[in-house]
């Protein structure tokens, strides 16, 4: 015996999603028959209202349904710096400090030749349109702290220095609350190297 | 800075679904906007369909898109025992030793005082009512190795018995393939109760 059709192919549908394999997929499926009517519809709405309406902003790269984005247009955000993320979802984390006050722009990934993703495959180019046409003075390289992260960050660091625009860098050490005996050792280095005076 | 609604919108609609928080839910959105278009529709129309064409079969609780469901309708597979599950997706688990010919039933959950559900809450009438018209003479009852599913198993026993129709249930003991050692106390006890001579 097999499954209905139509159940096989709702597991199908979850199966592609990251991190869903098949024991789970077949769970979700189960418990979508089980939600009611209302629920599925909006659920099916949101997934194809999402896929329509967003976009990447032509400017930043940032995700938006408007473009350009709400970020890009506001005019009470200071022009002069720009901090550069890997992800949209990045921005959504800075953002939550309300404290930097700047614009962005998102890579979409980092550099990695392993994976065959070279500076081509980056927003990049649209960036170094951005400061050639505005009066930016500083670039905060804010890609993660994996060697990916560092390779993309020291690429754009080079490519920009030259320009006369300052590049920083986010710092690394430890993280607030983190105790340092379960701090791996590159964490540690990065800290002792960034300490300041006290 | 806000998600644009339309990505708030599709990260909610993941966090209703079970085992996923917000890290994830948001997770799986960024992912879905960046799926091609047509796996998206092909989403949107699985849950749809699955939903609208998916019922319980009437005669023993299973999911089906036919009523009644395959199994209920194949004239042959025995029509003397009934093999009890708390859910569909165990009759697709016993299915698959490609052993088992008789009938099934889906109780649709467990007796469990705890969340309030009571024999009224599962799908016992029907059963009952199977059992009166047909010409059963076992039922095995397959609720799962946990209290709930002992006491449920206990419960239906009391009821079918009377009525002179074998009870059975499933042998517990240890897995095929597992280690004493990691044996869970239950589980010893158990395969020591159900030992057999050699």
């Amino acid at each position: 015996m097999q499954y209905p059709e139509a159940i096989a192919k709702l597991i199908d549908s979850y199966m592609k999603l990251p991190g869903i394999g098949s024991k789970s997929a077949t769970r979700l499926a189960f418990y979508t028959i089980d939600m009611d009517e209302e629920a599925v519809q909006q659920f099916a709405d949101s997934l194809l209202r999402a896929k329509r309406d967003l976009h990447y902003c032509s400017i930043c790269g940032n995700i938006t349904d408007v473009d350009p984005c709400e970020i890009c247009r506001d005019p009470n955000r200071n022009q002069e710096q720009i901090l550069v993320v890997e992800q949209p979802k990045d921005i959504m984390a800075l953002e939550k400090m309300h404290d930097y006050q700047g614009r962005y722009h998102v890579l979409h990934g980092v550099l990695s030749p392993m994976d065959g993703k070279g500076p081509e495959d980056l927003n990049i180019a649209a960036l170094i349109k951005r400061l050639q046409k505005s009066d930016v003075n500083e670039v905060i390289v804010a890609t993660n702290a994996s060697p990916e992260g560092e390779a993309t960050a020291m690429y754009l660091a080079r490519l920009i220095k030259p320009a006369g625009i300052k590049v920083t860098r986010l710092a690394h050490g430890l993280a607030v609350g983190s105790d340092i005996e379960y701090a791996d050792e590159m964490t540690l280095q990065r800290a002792v190297e960034g300490r300041r005076e006290i």
